[in-house]
């Protein structure tokens, strides 16, 4: 069980990845297929992760990130998405995949559709996109974790020009919006980052026990 | 490395947790320092995980989260706060964490100490408020990802009433707001969630591949 704080105390913010290795697809698939089973919210799923396997986009990229390099040249590049609009046909998807899945009449649900319905009836866009955005934070925490025990680095980035990646994605058309950009791969020999101790607040100062 | 996908398929919201089953008190350490050990941006960690030890004040936060009896019957239950607004001295205190950890003379840090306060300086207060609540999403992902390894179920909730919660646990005062709640345990044989298939969408739903 232990071995779950080691996972987590082997694994940095990359800063420098190395380009001859790459991650196996088979493993890539594994990762996918994690994310796709991270819970959302209603289980909604408000979210499309994209695979960016273009290298010329990737390098176009790495100037929309302020010039990261890992951009371009971890193994992989992953960018999580989330959608503008709250829409009525997200909602409608979903309740079909449920009925679909648990073989129950699509009626049988229709208070939970309604429910659904309301939720992004009453609330303003922001709000919503906001919500939606969140979504996509539980993915990283998943993603950050089981990289971790695969024993490949990521480095999840905040920090991006947003306008430019949604241009360069073609996004808004998709009616999607970036939130969070993540390499991943495998860190290089040479990373001047894994010299440096990895920083963390004390026990108490994040944890408090309320008797 | 399968099992990470037996892991997930394994996990579910739980609805009926079995009071009688307490998670031991090692397992409760391992969640706790790795949930210190998730990744924030910058590192801030501008988290706090509480534990509710006290059964009237959990009965209490039943009402509060709408009746939902998770909270009252798991064998423990977290609910991770973060602060309303980022001060200075949560900075210096994260600046002093680094200096001490790194062995560097904290004034080799003043770069990056400076960058942190503009950041805190040039935005809003509810943008930075929930800039550091969806720091607790990526706690929130890993602590599903990690229940979900230990066979431990948990049930993430995002809807209760947030003054009742806040004011039940003396938030105001401290800096604090209540962004999530999350009660962990073992499953009763008799949830009724345990007969509903999980429901994700499709691979190909979730995940795009640029080309």
């Amino acid at each position: 069980m232990h071995s779950i704080i080691d996972d987590l105390n082997w694994r940095y913010a990359t800063k420098k990845f190395d380009p001859s290795k790459k991650i196996e697809e088979g493993t890539v698939n594994i990762i996918l297929e994690a994310l796709r089973l991270a819970p959302s919210s209603y289980g909604l799923q408000p979210t499309k992760i994209l695979v960016i396997e273009n290298p010329e986009l990737r390098s176009k990229l790495v100037d929309a990130a302020y010039g990261q390099k890992q951009v371009e040249e971890a193994s992989h590049l992953l960018v999580l998405t989330s959608y503008r609009e709250l829409s009525v046909e997200l909602i409608h998807s979903f309740i079909s995949e449920v009925a679909v899945t648990r073989n129950q009449e699509r009626e049988s649900l229709s208070g939970f559709e309604t429910m659904l319905l309301n939720y992004a009836n009453t609330r303003d866009s922001d709000f919503l996109s906001e919500w939606m955005k969140r979504q996509n934070y539980i993915v990283l925490g998943h993603l950050m974790q089981i990289c971790a025990q695969l024993r490949i680095d990521a480095t999840p980035m905040e920090g991006f020009d947003h306008a430019q990646f949604d241009q360069l994605l073609s996004l808004e058309s998709k009616n999607l919006k970036t939130d969070l950009v993540i390499p991943i791969g495998y860190r290089h020999d040479m990373d001047p980052q894994l010299q440096r101790k990895k920083v963390r607040r004390k026990f108490h100062d994040v944890v408090e026990f309320i008797k």
